[in-house]
Parts: structure tokens; sequence; C-alpha cells
């Protein structure tokens, strides 16, 4: 079983880029205009194309799933409350952190995405099954 | 304002191929082995290689913002309870439908994704703020 | 069968991204320079990349088969002018309007691209033949 | 000027895959689930999932673009008649055949995709401006 203590974090940051933008509106579906339209999107009051909040959540996965508490964890649950928008070009960073283990073998995780400028876009909460040699491998 | 009322409902169905899968974890970082190694996820009790949950979310998202409500719409929170796994080759519908309007300016949604043998995968409640042009445009 | 009357129009709008331009060209093999070689483009008459006209082609195509008439219809036949040249940037609108339906069974439908300014890009006509649970179902 | 005569030909073949049409339905927005959901397809008078009629157009165009007549091509007009649906996994070949020169700066073309089994599954005709050193550059 991996060593795990309440406290421990990881993060992932990258650099919001058109491509992900319209790639991930590709394999989602989610063709809003707010996302894939400039011209719609100077008419509306964010001003510009925005990244897909769910995109975020994606980064929190993977934080999730490859490095703590890593390969083997199983999602349960998330809840995430949208706080800021978030435009191409931004660099988010997607931090997690470790806030109850139960019973060794769930863990409650604080998750959140970050911006350059320091602001939390986005918020929430993990439930995970930890990954066992015993749960996991056949 | 446009016109909504409970019990309205939407979908958006896709079968998930492996680039959907590959090009998801590369946008997101999520390099989980459990989604892009197949060798690695036939030694797990899951057998096969993995959707990542969260993309799903990406289909309830994109529901939510171009169908019902539709472009406009603004994510306020979503929960999210991951149910069954999902393989490559899945065909998911994302299901939305509207279970309490607030004050003509946000709604409460119940989300799910369901598999094509009709098993719920992913269930949970988004809360939105409706389209208006007021709130919207410039 | 589906309800349809001449002077029905749908239309979908994206700004067109660099990516879109790559992976199209990547996709159909038409790395003609003009598209992906921004030296060689400062070169022509256009003075930077342009979008692939086909690539246009499959705005009009997608809003037929997912909007109007929607889908199920089956492309008989199209007509395609490239009136002017589209720059990776633009932002394009396919709009398709209904001009005839013939014998409940097919619809000649006028098929365009405008970009942001108003020009008319890319000019057409369309054959198709209308969704119905008789032809398309098993 | 480039040399060419009537008769000549030249063409590009490739397999299509799934990643091809995924991606090809999230860069135009043609989400018609007779292209990315299998349970849909399979009720259809196709049974399976389908290429774009229009991704065969782009290999077309790609031909005219980068071979015959290549670089330096202009695009005045194209007709496209759909003749044979086309499944994943399917081999075309894009083939275009110089008809005709009309006063040494445009062409007709002859232009099919042609499937593994030797059918003809798209059908139509180009005219375009051949490339020429005066008119193409600056």
């Amino acid at each position: 079983m991996i060593e795990l203590s309440v406290g421990d974090s990881a993060k992932f940051s990258k650099t919001i880029s058109e491509s992900d933008v319209y790639l991930y509106a590709g394999i989602t579906g989610d063709l809003n205009p707010a996302h894939i339209d400039k011209e719609y999107a100077s008419g509306t009051i964010f001003n510009d194309r925005l990244c897909h909040g769910m995109l975020l959540a994606g980064l929190i996965s993977g934080v999730l799933g490859t490095k703590l508490p890593g390969p083997g964890t199983i999602y349960i649950n998330q809840t995430l409350t949208f706080l800021k928008p978030v435009y191409i070009g931004d660099t988010i960073s997607a931090v997690v952190e470790i806030t109850k283990i139960i019973k060794g073998k769930q863990a409650k995780v604080s998750t959140k995405c970050i911006n350059q400028l320091g602001d939390i876009v986005l918020d929430g909460e993990a439930l995970v099954s930890l990954p066992r040699d015993r749960s996991l491998k056949k």
C-alpha cells in the first residue's frame, strides 16, 4: 500500500492553448460559441473565448490519477464550483491536497485550479478510493 | 429570456473512441496508465483501458452549454458520482433534465451519463445561471 | 417525417483556429504550403496562411446533418463556388436555407459560408434526401 | 508556368481511421450520430458509422493543391455527387485527371474517390486557376 498523509499535496500546471480548447470542444461535443466563436464571445460579458470549465476539472482528475494518490486511484465523487472565467492563454495549476484518510482505504481531497494571478478559478472536493494491490490487481 | 420548464430534457450521445481518450489524456495531462496502457490495464480489476470519468462530465457540460439551457448558460457548480467503469468503444448518452427553476434566474439540473446497456455510469446535479440578454450581453 | 418548409434556415459559426487548419491538413493530406507554411504564404498574393476551402464545406455539411434537415439526412450532391480567401482567425458562419422541397422526399438547399465582415466566401447548393423513418431505419 | 496536359492524372490514397472521422467531426462541428454513435448507426440502413462525405472531398482538394496542378492552384468551383457510403476502415483513393485546359490559365478536372473494391463513392468536377508565377507571387 502507498504511504499517504493528510496534508500531502501535488500539482500540475499548463498554459491553456487554443488547440486544447478546440480539441476538447470536438471530443465532448461542447461547441458552445463562448468557446469557439470570437465574434460571439466579444459580445458577451466575458469579452473573449473561454476555456471549458470542465476541461480544468480534467487537470484535477489527472493529478489524482497520476501523482497523488496516483495510478490505481478510483474516483468515487467530485464537487466542482466554477468561480472565475478562464481564457485561452491563461496558465492554470491544478492543486490537490489530502484532507482526510478514511480507514486507510479512501481519501478526501481538496481540489483547486488556480490561474497565473493566484485566483482560485475552480474549487471542489473529491472522494477517492486509494490504490491498493489487493483491490486493484486481479 | 428563454422559455424553460421543470422536466425539460436534452441529450447527446457518442461512442467513445480510442482517439477521444488519447487526445483527452494529452490535453489534460491525465496519462494514468488505466487509460492509455493496455498491458497495465489488463492487470487491473477493470481488465481493459477505461475512458476518463471526467471526459464524460464534459459531455454533460456540452449538453448544458449547447442544448439545454444552451448558449449563454453559466456553470455555477456540479456534483459528480462515478458509478461504473466506461471502456473505449462504449456508447454514452449524456442526459440533462431541469429539476428546479430558481427565481427565473438559475436552474437545478439532473445530469446523468448512461451507457449502451442502460446503466447509469455517472450521476450528478448541476446548478447553472440561465442565459439572459441582460446578464450576458455587454 | 420531419416538418420542413421552404425558407427554413439554420447556421453554425466558429472562429477558424490554427489547430483546425493543421489537423485538417493532416487528416486529408492537403499539405499545400498555402495552408501550413507561413514563409511561403507571405510570398503569395494572399500574404498569409489560408483555411482550406473544403474545410468550410464541412461546416455546411455539419449544419445539414445535425440541424437542418438534421440526423438522417442523406447527401446527394453539392456545388461549391469559392469566392474569397479565408484566413486562420476568421470567424465563419455556415448558413443553409431550404429553397425547394421535392415530392416530400428531397430538398434543395442554399448553402453559404459568410465571414465576420459579412462577405460570402463560399456559395453553393445542395440536394439532400430528407430523413424519414421508413428510408433510414432497417 | 507549369507544364500540364489533358489526361494528366494524380492520386492520393488513405485508409480512413476512426480518429480521422472523430477529429473531422470536432473540427467541422459535424457531430451527426451517423458518424460518431455506433448504437444509432447500427439502427440505420447503413448499419455502421460512416465517414463524412465531405471529408473525402478534402482528399480531392489535397491532390489538386499538392500534386496536380499543385501548389499555387486556386479553387474556383467543385461539384460533388455522393454515390456510396464510406465506412471507417475503408481505403479511399482520390483521383484527379485534367480534362480541359482553358486559355492556359484554368483547367477542368475530373475528380473521383474510389474505395478498395473499385467502386466510385464520390464523383465530381473541379474548375481551378492554374498556378503561375505572375498571378501568385506578389
